[in-house]
């Protein structure tokens, strides 16, 4: 593949690096189904990572996962007016099963609110059932003229929570936990990607929401993406719906509605915010594989080698463990707990690296006849670009080193990026400016719609989120008027 | 809930008995779109365990998890004549997304095999490419006039896995490979359900197959369910979408193509195969929770008995662990791994003692003012009935003593009731007498097709396998003529 492909620059054409490092990382295929991709095993994989560190984290919070119907009968749609509105344009509609035309035509899911609010009807009766804390994880789809792998395509994966509680406040505190326990958690943590929380404006809020919160992180092109958002839904959706419950003292009372998404997109982010001129890079806690040893031949595939390059794989897992071999076995082995990966195909080294390279797996492991002689191995970081030449005792040690290193280092660089590039302005120029200078520009916002109409006719802008208070300082940019409230503007995929 | 539904019985009217222990147990609920079910908690729940046991296992095999669209081209269908035939009037097809008609309708995913052809054809190059082990977990919609929860609904969910060999012989092994190691594992020691392996025969096949197999389990009324099948596909697909790769020798071959699946379905043979007039049973293994600790309270509830239920509840698990307590907080506690449960409910003894039977949980664990005195608590089996009252320093070896035999006992009545229920036939007439009474009829079949009729317009019956050898022996049913094979007759879901 390495001589196949001339990868483009970031700074060549942004959109075609990211499409080659997405392909040259071997993370999707294009599909016959407009709008849609397949997901190749290492996004599936990098996927079902996020997805179980998730849902790990929801459940201790209570929360139950079910599985309700993708197809939703289209009238629901009507029963909440914003929510129509949103979404109406978007929803693929079958109207046709084998030869016969259905009586009432149903929508494939854009997202479930309306499904979850009959579900919730039916099962609510007393303030005790309170709170309902549910979840799916689920395809979803929502037709898109223009897509972009994981950034926007037809169909989805996201997991989609939804909950009732008693009082606002009790809700409202729920959709604060989400954002910052869960979202900002996983996206800093395991994505290793930065960025600014807050709620978004009137315009850019949920169709049918009442306040919807972000964490909009910044990608290596300045943009901004949503990649996650907790809304605290409007009473709306439990008046369409006739969603009630008898309080203590037997009245009967609507609850308060939360839902909250995070979605395949989040693999675009990583792809966009870490990767490089050089191919994709995976952050180490979901990469699949996590270091790959290169046996470096001389003329031929030399057996010798080969058996050096196992008895170091043999150091960084238990005894016995068989290690896949890339394009021979590729078997999920469940005491490879270092996600180690040997290449013993017969290539030059030169191609192996650019391999390696655009695989986006953090640590590489060189091993010829040099190493061999010496009882030492060459270790790399695709990260940090550390190269290191170690006794073969120490390379555990050195893996796990450059592994913590490589994670905490790609958050580094994405919370300097946006450090570096959220700047603040005193006037519309001064953001559209920043904003073609691919930066967040910082505003002090009267809140007046017409400002965002201004920011996207001319500069293809918009508000990403109103940041909750202690992300910037006073100094950065005061705030002397209480009818002006901080706003993150910015071009968005 | 335990006052307000009376359960049918079985003998009563199975179907009804069916769905009222489906209901009373907490598994669905049913939904506004046509054919479907919502899924609850604990049946998801089930559905995430089958699955990780499954995932696990195919990944050791060496395949890998990836995601293909939901929506299929519709043309893709008429590229295998068997194959359109046999799915055509169950495809719901997207005609429309908001008021737009689509130019090229897509039709929802009755199964992937198309999708896979087309994203073979795209990855096969050589024979070093073989083989291609790919599997994916996902929601299916095939039309269904008449459903039923878990057993038939228009929406399901499965795994389904597509692989590719350079030999028949090697696919063969492959298609075996996943019946007995992945299936017939899953079905016997997870779901505790014995069956008969075996093939189908030429009508009852895949559309578009060469060979089905499929493992085919008894309900407790004596009609078989299809869970799962693996077949050997027809060269059909590979011509239709021109999946070829170039051999050692550097001509142009078809591979050889697998696909076998396993589905939600599974939950509906469980809740039938192992339930009874008192409701829904669980088997140990994928039970959510698996001990429910009551305290039994006097005239009121009582902060005292709590407190021992808590000590009891400390037995059980490790120290500072935090028990789900039903109707408060379920959250999911990770080192709960005894899976248990409080009942701290201020309700009477029976009714909680009912709740649990129709919760198919598989150990209650009874503690009130007696055993507190005496430093006991009373354990029981939903499975097998035994109840004894054991000290407080024994409920942990006797809790796993009863989920040890409960997951046992499940089987070995399910392997019971097969071996006495499958009744050899010789003549017709014996089939339908058999299959009226609710047994598996083994025949010897000439394999003419006539029959297949015969017994369908009779005792809508219908050939379920032509077993394997080694599971009837010719004492039972001796095959003397070469053109006679082994057939099971039965009715089914």
């Amino acid at each position: 593949m390495a001589e196949k492909i001339k990868l483009t620059s970031r700074e060549q054409d942004y959109s075609q690096w990211y499409l080659d490092v997405a392909q040259t990382g071997e993370l999707f295929e294009y599909s016959p189904t407009p709008g849609c991709i397949t997901f190749l095993p290492k996004s599936t994989d990098i996927w079902q990572r996020i997805r179980a560190h998730i849902d790990a984290k929801i459940r201790v919070m209570g929360v139950q996962n079910v599985m309700l119907p993708m197809l939703v009968p289209m009238e629901f749609f009507m029963k909440e007016a914003d929510h129509v509105e949103g979404f109406a344009p978007e929803i693929a509609t079958v109207t046709r099963v084998g030869d016969k035309e259905l009586d009432a035509p149903l929508g494939l899911r854009p997202t479930s609110e309306t499904m979850f609010c009959d579900f919730f009807r039916k099962r609510l009766r007393s303030y005790r059932d309170l709170p309902i804390l549910c979840n799916q994880w689920c395809n979803i789809l929502r037709w898109e003229k223009r897509t972009r792998p994981f950034l926007r395509t037809a169909e989805f994966h996201w997991q989609e929570g939804h909950t009732l509680h008693r009082t606002r406040d009790e809700a409202w505190e729920f959709v604060l936990s989400i954002l910052h326990d869960v979202y900002i958690d996983t996206i800093r943590n395991l994505l290793a990607i930065d960025g600014i929380a807050g709620r978004k404006s009137e315009s850019e809020k949920f169709a049918g929401g009442d306040v919807t919160t972000t964490f909009e992180p910044m990608m290596s092109n300045g943009w901004a993406l949503q990649i996650c958002t907790s809304h605290l839904l409007a009473q709306g959706f439990m008046e369409g719906f006739d969603v009630s419950f008898a309080d203590e003292d037997g009245s009967l009372k609507h609850p308060y509605y939360t839902s909250w998404g995070l979605s395949t997109r989040s693999i675009g982010g990583m792809i966009s915010a870490h990767s490089d001129d050089r191919g994709l890079i995976i952050p180490p806690r979901i990469s699949e594989y996590r270091a790959v040893i290169l046996p470096i031949y001389g003329k031929d595939r030399d057996e010798e080698t080969n058996a050096y390059a196992r008895r170091v794989a043999a150091m960084l897992v238990p005894d016995g463990t068989e290690i896949p071999v890339k394009g021979e076995s590729m078997r999920a082995v469940t005491n490879n707990q270092e996600r180690v990966l040997l290449d013993l195909r017969n290539e030059r080294v030169g191609a192996k690296i650019t391999d390696w390279e655009l695989s986006g797996y953090p640590v590489r492991i060189e091993c010829g006849a040099r190493e061999m002689d010496e009882w030492v191995v060459t270790v790399a970081s695709r990260i940090t670009g550390e190269k290191s030449t170690v006794p073969v005792s120490e390379v555990f040690a050195t893996v796990s080193r450059l592994l913590n290193e490589g994670q905490t280092e790609l958050l580094r660089r994405s919370t300097e990026r946006l450090r570096t590039n959220t700047v603040a302005c005193r006037t519309l120029e001064e953001v559209g400016a920043a904003v073609e200078a691919g930066k967040f520009a910082l505003y002090a916002w009267d809140l007046d719609p017409e400002f965002e109409k201004i920011i996207k006719d001319r500069w293809k802008a918009t508000t990403r989120c109103l940041p909750f208070d202690g992300q910037f300082t006073d100094e950065l940019l005061p705030i002397t008027d209480p009818k002006l409230h901080r706003v993150i503007v910015a071009r968005a995929f």
